[in-house]
C-alpha cells in the first residue's frame, strides 16, 4: 500500500524541460509514485561525480526506494542500459560506471536493460531519460520484475577505485560552502593533512571549534574526511579541485 | 480516485519563496495534489522562451493534467488571464503568447478567466500567481468546470510564428549543454546548414558519432533540428543565441 | 485522512545530496509525507535572510503544515534546536534567530529539542539537517506530540529588529529581477524615497505604470514596499544591497 518512492538524479539542470519531461512520463504510468530529486546540477558528463552523489545519498532512502540516474556522455551510442538490485534499492541508468560506488560489494544483481516493450516509442536517440530510463522506473514501481528486463551481468562498468594506501587519498568534490570532500573514510585519525601549499594540523569536531580563517579537517557528514575553514572557503584558500591528491600523516 | 497532478512554469527563479507560496496555496485547497516543477528559471519576462519550454514538456504527462505558468511582465495591468483546453489538458495563466505554441491547432478551448469568487483575496497587483492562478488550478483539480470560470473568447494573443520557407529557420533556445535548439522540425534532411560564418554538412544520429570539435546537427528530442558538438559547447563556437536565423540547404 | 505536508527551507544548495537526504529520511519514517521546498538557496550563513524568506512563506500553507529551516552556521556547537507551533503551524531547527520573525506574537509555544530517542543515531557533529530536524519532523507528521519532545522555553534568541521610525527602513532583500524588498509595511504612503543617491516620487500600483527606466515604489505581494523599475534592474541602477537604510519623507 505504500506508495513508490523514486529517485532522480542527472546533469540535465533544471532550467530545461528534461526532467519535468521524465517525471511526466513516470506519472503517466504510475500516478501514485513519489519523486524525489537527488540533485539535477551534477556538472555535465561527469559520471565521477555522480557516482559519488548517488553513493553518498541512496543510503538515506527507505528500502524499496527506485534511483534513476542519467548522467550518460555515450547516450545513443552501444553503451548498455542497466538495472540493478542492491540492499532492498533498485537503479536504473547507463552502463558507465555512475552504479560503481554503489554496487561495490558482492550482492548486487546486475541485469542488461533490453525490455524494449516498455520503453517509450520511439526511442529518441538523444534522451533515453525519457524514453528509456524513466518509464521503466515506473513500471518497476508498478511491480514488473527486474529480473524480466534483461539477462543478468557482471561486468559492469567500474570507475577507477579509490583503493591506494593509508597515506594518500583524493579530493572527490567540493561542496556549495567550498568544503573538500574527500574519500578517505579511515578509522585512524591524521595528524597532519597536507593540501598543496597547505598544511592542515587541526581535527576539529565540529565547524565552530575553530578560529576564523583557520583550516581543519572534521569527520564530514559524507563519513569521510572534509577540510573546512571556519566561516571561508577552503577551496579557494587552498586551490584544491576534485581530483586532487592529499597526503595524509598518522602518528 | 487519481490524485491531480498540477505543473508549474515560471520565471520566479527558486531563490525566492515565490513558488513555495504558489504550492502553499495549492495543496490548501487541493491537498492530495501532486506538484511538478517544469521550470522556474525562464528569463524574467521572455514569454517566447516559456511558451517554447511549456510547448516541449506539456505532452510528457498524462491528460488530466493542469499546467499553470506564470511568465507575466504585464501583472497587475488590463492584460487577461486565460484558462484553455487542449487534448486533455488545461492550461492556466496570462494572456501575453504563452500558450500560443500549445494552443495551435483549431481543436482549443479557451476561456478568460473572470471568476474572482474563487481567487485570493485580496489579489495584489503583483502576484497574480498566488492569487489568481495557483486557486484556480486547485479548484479546478477538484473538479469546478472550466466553462464556469468565464466566457469563451477566441482572440487570445499569439506570438509570432516561424511558419517562414524551408531554407530557414531559428535557434529558439540554447540548452545548458551549449546544444543550439532549432524550430526546423520538417521530413527533409538538410544536407547544409549555416550558423553565423560556421558551415555544417555533418548530419549525425547521436552525439557519439562525430570526433570531438565538430559541429553537427542532430534530430534532437524536442522533434526539432539540434546543432551540437562532440563534448563542447555549439553556442561558444558558433555565437550563436535564441532568435538568431540559420540558412539550410537541401539537395 | 489528510497527508502530513512539511516544508524545506535551508542554505544547503540543490546541487548537493543533502536536500535529498532529508527528504529521503524523513518518507523513511513518514512515506505519506508531502514535501515542498520552500527554498534551498538562502545565502550560506545568513539567518537573517532564511528568517525573512520563511516569515513570507508559511502563511501560504494550510494549518498543519511542519515546516523545517535549516540555516545553521552553529551546528555540532551548544546552540539548542527548537520546535516552536503558532497560528497552527510546526517550526523546527536550530535557535539562531530563524524563526524570530514567524514567533513574534506572545501566542508561540516554543519547545527545546532534546528527546534524542528520535534522532538519527549516530548525530552528525555536521548534519543535524538529516539526523535531528528531519526524522523530528517525520514524527510529528506521524503523530508525536510537541510537547513530549522537550522543556518549554522562551528564551530562543530574537533578530535585531526593524522597529524603528517611520522615517527610516531597511532593504531586507533583492529578489531575482533586482527589486528591492523593504521592510516597511507602514499604512501611510511616502511621497519621496531616498536610496542611496537616488529619489523616487513615484508611487505605482503595477509594474506596467512606469516609463521604462524609471524607479517607482510598489506595495509589494510580501506587504512591504518594494521598490522597482519598468524592465530594468533596481538593484543595479540604485547600488543598494540588502542591509541599507533607505529614507522616507511623508506629507
Amino acid at each position: 500500500m505504500t506508495r513508490p518512492l523514486i529517485t532522480l538524479l542527472t546533469d540535465f539542470g533544471t532550467a530545461e524541460h528534461y526532467v519535468a519531461v521524465m517525471k511526466g512520463v513516470i506519472l503517466g504510468i504510475c500516478p501514485e509514485a513519489t519523486l524525489v530529486d537527488i540533485t539535477h546540477e551534477i556538472p555535465p558528463f561527469s559520471v565521477a561525480e555522480g557516482a559519488f552523489t548517488l553513493a553518498q545519498a541512496w543510503q538515506a532512502f527507505p528500502p524499496g526506494t527506485i534511483h534513476v540516474a542519467v548522467v550518460d556522455p555515450a547516450v545513443g551510442s552501444a553503451r548498455r542500459a542497466l538495472i540493478a538490485q542492491v540492499g532492498g534499492h533498485t537503479f536504473i541508468g547507463p552502463d558507465n560506471g555512475l552504479f560503481s560506488m554503489v554496487l561495490g560489494g558482492g550482492t548486487a544483481r546486475v541485469h542488461e536493460l533490453v525490455a524494449s516493450q516498455y520503453f517509450r516509442q520511439p526511442v529518441s536517440p538523444t534522451f533515453h531519460g525519457r524514453d528509456v530510463f524513466a518509464p521503466i522506473a515506473a513500471q518497476v514501481a508498478r511491480g514488473v520484475a527486474v529480473e524480466s528486463l534483461g539477462p543478468r551481468v557482471h561486468d559492469w562498468i567500474r570507475l577507477p577505485g579509490a583503493d591506494e594506501g593509508p597515506l594518500t587519498a583524493m579530493v572527490v568534490k567540493v561542496d556549495r560552502f567550498g568544503n573538500l570532500i574527500t574519500n578517505f573514510g579511515g578509522e585512524r585519525r591524521p595528524i597532519e593533512i597536507i593540501v598543496g601549499h597547505h598544511t592542515i594540523t587541526l581535527m576539529s569536531e565540529h565547524y565552530a571549534e575553530s578560529r576564523p580563517g583557520e583550516l581543519f579537517a572534521i569527520p564530514g557528514s559524507c563519513g569521510t574526511l572534509e577540510i573546512s575553514i571556519n566561516k571561508g572557503n577552503a577551496a579557494t584558500v587552498t586551490g584544491a579541485r576534485p581530483g586532487d591528491r592529499i597526503q595524509l600523516r598518522f602518528e
